[in-house]
């Protein structure tokens, strides 16, 4: 994994893919999977997850204030949707679901190697949790191995799909230069 | 088009897809493509948008409180681009990229006939707007003439994936039945 710029992690979390989050509460880590997810602003590391007191990480995310989130690809879908149906209050979900660990830089929460990006994150803003769920978080370093990959999505109604090929429409993109380059 | 039940709308914005966003200003139609989009909650029909001053159709729509979420296939991926990257201050784009209007039922921006999925909506909150660009919409009238078609997603750069054919995962989703039904 290469250190990424925190300029262009919107990129990762624009195309609305399923994602990882993992904690570190001082004694084990623990993971779930999310897709209520979405970049604020394209100009800094910061997008909203939607979490609530339903979620085992919610209370260590909040405690903590950081986590790693990790973009899988469709290799991982299987384990993607395992880890989102059994719960870190019984589950040691690293251990059960064969996730090798990396040290983070800035967190204690670890990187998992499996995943083409790893974004380590603080929270930066929790006040919109009560009215929405929201939790703003920003990317404090970012980890990619892979820039393109088939990302996971999910239908809401336990289908899910997996990208194409990505399709090259940069020629189009005449309003927008500063995204394509 | 048929109805489809406001309870499951999180459905269509959950998998991350490109949008269409239509306003009627009083005097004609507008659409931009956006991507900044997620599900608040999937028990209520929120969602939230990001969009700025920089987008001609920001002011109408807070002006109105009203606007069209429309959803493309992939047969509209070209279009797609293409409508982000002109502007409604000196284009009809209904009229450029011929575009069938069909009328709403509770808002008066146009449905888009071409799109599987046609959400009306109204906006709920927009008090996020100064610190995240944030507007919270919410459906209140919802059409579909398909539930599973080829969604597209920005991989903000402009590069873009269309969906795979739909992956069934229901019988591992055994902690969420009710997403399931």
């Amino acid at each position: 994994m290469k250190e990424f710029p925190l300029s262009k992690v919107y990129r990762f979390i624009e195309p609305g893919p399923v994602i990882l989050l993992s904690t570190f509460n001082g004694q084990k880590n623990n993971v779930m999977t999310l897709s209520y997810c979405m970049v604020i602003d394209d100009s800094v590391p910061l997008f909203a997850v939607s979490m609530g007191a339903w979620d085992f990480s919610f209370d260590v995310l909040l405690s903590e204030r950081e986590c790693v989130v990790s973009i899988p690809a469709d290799d991982m879908l299987e384990k993607t949707v395992d880890i989102g149906n059994c719960t870190g209050a019984d589950t040691d979900k690293f251990d059960k679901f064969d996730l090798t660990t990396v040290k983070a830089a800035k967190v204690k929460a670890p990187l998992i190697k499996e995943c083409p990006v790893n974004l380590e994150c603080i929270i930066e803003d929790d006040s919109l949790l009560n009215r929405y769920n929201l939790i703003i978080l920003r990317v404090v370093k970012a980890w990619c191995s892979q820039e393109h990959f088939r990302k996971i999505h999910h239908n809401g109604d336990g289908t899910f799909t997996v990208d194409s090929d990505p399709i090259d429409m940069k020629s189009r993109m005449t309003r927008w230069p500063e995204y394509i380059s």
